[in-house]
């Protein structure tokens, strides 16, 4: 019993009949048991997603045998990872330290299940705090576009050399190229500090207070060339009265920005997310 | 097409390997298609609870008879129902309106599956409302336990023969007989207007003003022998701060309570609620 | 005892010491008390705004006379109205029953200070709801221009005879002539089915579904001659998932939509809700 | 202008006419502006609670002998202190990190108007932690009653050294003789792990999973006397559903209790938390 692995399986393919059935055939083959499981049938795009935990006695990849034969009859495209397994991740900060803060002070706790190596940005007021944590910290100054070809270029040998699964945007305040979003389509999330799709593009929260809106809010999307136009991940709103400044909105918002991207990390890291054009599956 | 069904299948049973497999097959061999899959299994008691939407071509009592033939390999207790099939439904009340209304009005919206024929109360304040919306209304008065008994009389009667299957108490303020929650446990659901298990008994808000708590709470539960014990199927709480009087509580708290039974109700009437011991188990 | 008067005294003026003593004077010299007392000053415009609650034994006009003293020199705009004093309403709806629902309810059991006399509508089909309630229903059908101006005369007249201080768009579907909307500024309130400003016009819920939110919103706006742009009362959202197809989305918004209309009308008819600029200042 | 004070008035008195004004008529001989107040009269005990602040060009001390005029005529109890000035706190703790976290985090970022001199603890699991924000960390073990003598005697001690203001138990685990929360009541606030007055005492998550609540709190409180009984300042809850374990309960919970006791040493540091009885006033 002490060798029994934990899986995580997840797969998107046409809806049709039999799909469960051929699935739990060969868990059952694999001397398997499901302790969580989870579907969606998009009406949109006609499209089936699953999600299934499954434990069994067999190695991993005598299981991707098993699922193999059941790929082409069903288009299946499909993830198998272990349950768990803390998956590899970059974080990208400028100045604000309450996302980074979250994220390291859970992933340390044990509530993040992403291991942390290093942590880039183009300034370096956040240094102690990732060398608290034990993290490597590099500042590259961005003042020019050469500076952030530069950046880019450091961040994507990093990313291919460590083979980084996820680039995280912990209030960057940087617009990356459309050629290195484009590049890690689906693996860059961002937190952007508004309830999207109001107030898109610089100073959410001026535009929230001149608007006077009763509910501030932060989204977590992933990045994609349009501009705050990805797939939104979640979403989170603060109550907020007319006594509050445009200062008093940034503190006040920044509880549901690090709350919102410390959520979309961990649904991302642990395979719950499924893009379904530009929506997103949140199998929770 | 046209004539394909919608049913809603739930089960529980010891938890053990094959279940979903063997379940999905009796779908398979039906023709038919799962539209909605949730699974639970509970570390508490070892069993495993499902619930099912399978769209199919053949005919219930069919599907019934694939569904035989794993029942004893797997110690299945189920039930097997038409999605949306309007459970039917008696409501009990006293003087409040305003989770009647609530009931009433998302019924007649189609937000609620349930059928309803008749409102029995102790008073007749409601009978206005319950008329408008095309109900009979039974006014008992309740004075003495003799009262009680014949009240409880002609309920248990009305259930029988009207083939009832819930019975809300929509703020019915009367404790029921040991005998009878006992004889229709588990289909009797009560809105408590406290959040359980704080404040018990009689005037939570007076109980919740003494005790200056922020924020003032709503528990929709089965009702059991134990009074304010028995297992809890929602709850919902609204913020409220020092200066809300005794009866301003009792007003912000109604918004509560309307929610939080209609949820339950909801809930119920789809099929969504299992019991695990005390606790519920809700496929949301 | 019994014959002191209960009042509410609003008022904005440029903001200078003084004011606060100056008010407070006046109280005194009519032998009141002040029960309740809020006050902003706005950094955007300078303006001061102040929202008392004063109980005393003089007459209302005998403490306006005492107000009228200071009004030049502190350049005060106020409004003084007795406490829960019914303000005249007249509710527009089209075909959707759920806010006018929740305003005749809230408004029957005493706890919205309104005074309902009847209900405009282009369709027929909330006529019964009214009648229950005891309202007259007028169903203007508007299917042109002439139709809308011919709507809009009867309504103006109406306002005007009835001496109407608030016309909610309960659901109403119906954009009203910039005139119109010119004419009866800060006296319309509608309720917007999104949590603006994302998703302003048409078919809110359907933009929602295809940009993937994770919370459907709900705001309660005045109306101005620019469309969805008017300042904002109150606004509520609740957390959706993939799952829920545009058409639960409607069902779902429902809520916050009536919980949102509800509770705007209700501290706008309290003289809760003061404007500065296009901001609402809300005196809860 | 630039040697304009910013104070915070808070007082309690028996509720009568006039006070507003006598106040308000110190303030105008101060030359003073009042830039944000807040009232309330308690039905349950006639007193009268108000907070203010006020900006003015004349001394703390010479505004002190103004009020000093009325405190006799209206019987008040007042503080007067500068907006803003960090109130000296020290914090005990146990293992858990995640509210020391937070409260570190805050005040560091300018959130919490708190001066932090050091931490103690019955474990030296935190110790890192406060040495990264550079405080003093006294690890002083309690096994026995003799040990929690001690530590009291060396806590008490540096309280009355340091001029202490504020106790705070982040999650210190330890019951506190009822001698020292005599001696310090309404300056000990302590986070309770349930949504009080439900689940007092010990293993507060597994009473709640046992319970199969819906909702999962967290209440900061005054420490008196009575375990779990003193006054409560603010409250929060977080949605669970039946596939939460205890442990998930204990980390789900995590989150309402950071931001629960941190918002609660806010609101005491800015002088917005009064005591009426057994309830408090907040001014928020």
């Amino acid at each position: 019993m002490s060798t029994r692995e934990h899986w995580v399986l997840t797969f998107v393919c046409p809806d049709r009949p039999g799909i469960v059935h051929a699935i739990s055939g060969a868990v059952v083959d694999a001397g398997g048991n499901i302790t969580e499981s989870q579907q969606y049938t998009s009406e949109d795009t006609g499209r089936f997603f699953m999600r299934l935990q499954i434990e069994a006695a067999i190695s991993k990849s005598d299981f991707e045998k098993q699922i193999e034969k059941i790929v082409g009859d069903y288009q299946l495209e499909y993830v198998l990872d272990f349950v768990g397994r803390p998956m590899r991740t970059v974080v990208l900060v400028s100045k604000a330290a309450h996302c980074l803060n979250d994220i390291l002070f859970r992933q340390r706790s044990g509530q993040l299940p992403i291991e942390l190596t290093k942590v880039f940005s183009n300034h370096s007021d956040l240094n102690d705090l990732a060398k608290f944590y034990g993290l490597e910290f590099e500042n590259l100054p961005i003042e020019s576009g050469s500076d952030k070809a530069k950046f880019e270029a450091k961040l994507r040998d990093y990313i291919k050399q460590e083979k980084i699964e996820l680039i995280v945007l912990a209030r960057f305040m940087q617009v990356l190229s459309p050629e290195f979003c484009k590049e890690f389509e689906g693996k860059i999330i961002n937190i952007h500090h508004s309830f999207l799709p109001g107030f898109k593009g610089a100073n959410p929260y001026a535009q929230a207070h001149a608007r006077g809106v009763k509910l501030i809010g932060a989204t977590a999307h992933f990045v994609t060339e349009d501009l705050d136009e990805g797939p939104i991940i979640e979403q989170n709103v603060t109550r907020v009265d007319h006594a509050a400044s445009k200062q008093a909105l940034v503190q006040i918002g920044q509880d549901a920005e690090s709350k919102t991207l410390t959520q979309a990390i961990k649904w991302f890291a642990e395979h719950r997310v499924l893009l379904d054009g530009q929506r997103t599956i949140i199998f929770r």
